[in-house]
């Protein structure tokens, strides 16, 4: 844009190419896209991105997203209460809805533990996740479905090692082969898992 | 986001999905990554949306997008405003800009005649260049720079039409092979334009 000097679309240019994944070229298109929709349609917009930031808050009970007190899995009664599936990222959950397999409720704890990252136990949820699980409740299981990373399992190793003294039964989910994947494709570690993990027919 | 309905965030996912080259997942984490901006930054990138809407008009002689009264490359003297290159749109223009080989002043049109879009020469800012290579002003060459399609084509075609009889020299972007560009892969049409347009070394 060297020789056209219109500051407010350049500024606009470098929103976008902050963006993860937006390059150069691709935050230029979204720019003049914006600047191509109706005036109406842009306040929308712009409106969206503030109230997201005002409206938006973390469930009492759960740490994840919500507009109100609770979030709508919480308060809903006919979710199984005594299983509390543990994720890192609000998007992790929303993964797992997605399945409609899981009727249990979350527990977010936004990040997992990463020393590179100066990310300890004290910067996480866990303290929440704690109270959740004390003796008067009726928590049954709690199923770490942190990343399948190096830092995923250690916060899960970090956080079933504070579970296990409750008599809490804590779970990890499967390792093996996505579904739909060729053998030949899967890396060794995964491979490996998938072995060790295998089920009887 | 089924069993999530987070109202705010389901909003912001939206006007992401809404734009060109973006799908669900990508629009997703668009909109997680607007949440979680520090509130200063989300309230910029709010208002420099809502500023490019307020400030950004066409500039009175080239139609190109500017936030004064006149573009830079028209209040520019030092560049050759008796050459102008007559472009699609607005990036069509910063591309060339970008070439850095260009000193003329542009003229952008602001779309091609298609009358399957229902866009006729009357949608376009045909009558504005008209205005500009009257008899009076110094104009020597119009170059042609809308698209190589067919519609691009018929409006360089149509807009020479009525300038050649104001006695203006009226040229059109070369066809050829791209530079770095393989033979083997280029095009039958690209390849039979080389031929055509052939130089003397």
């Amino acid at each position: 844009m060297s020789g056209f000097n219109v500051a407010p679309l350049e500024k606009l240019v470098e929103q976008f190419e902050k963006m993860p994944g937006i390059g150069a070229k691709t935050a230029q298109r979204l720019a003049y896209y914006v600047l191509n929709l109706p005036k109406s349609q842009a306040q929308e917009f712009a409106d969206a991105i503030t109230d997201a930031h005002t409206k938006i808050k973390y469930c009492k009970v759960c740490c994840n997203l919500t507009d109100s007190e609770l979030c709508p899995v919480c308060k809903n009664q006919a979710r199984d209460h005594a299983t509390i599936c543990v994720v890192e990222t609000p998007r992790d959950a929303s993964a797992i809805e997605n399945t409609h397999e899981y009727r249990g409720v979350y527990h977010i704890l936004h990040g997992c533990i990463s020393p590179l990252n100066d990310v300890g136990p004290d910067q996480l949820s866990i303290k929440e996740l704690l109270a959740r699980v004390n003796p008067e409740s009726n928590v049954r299981e709690v199923i770490m479905a942190t990343n399948a990373t190096v830092e995923g399992d250690a916060t899960a190793m970090y956080i079933s090692r504070l579970l296990k003294p409750m008599g809490i039964k804590v779970t990890r989910l499967a390792y093996g082969i996505p579904v739909g994947g060729d053998l030949e494709y899967a890396d060794e570690n995964t491979l490996a898992r998938a072995l060790e993990g295998r089920n009887e027919l």
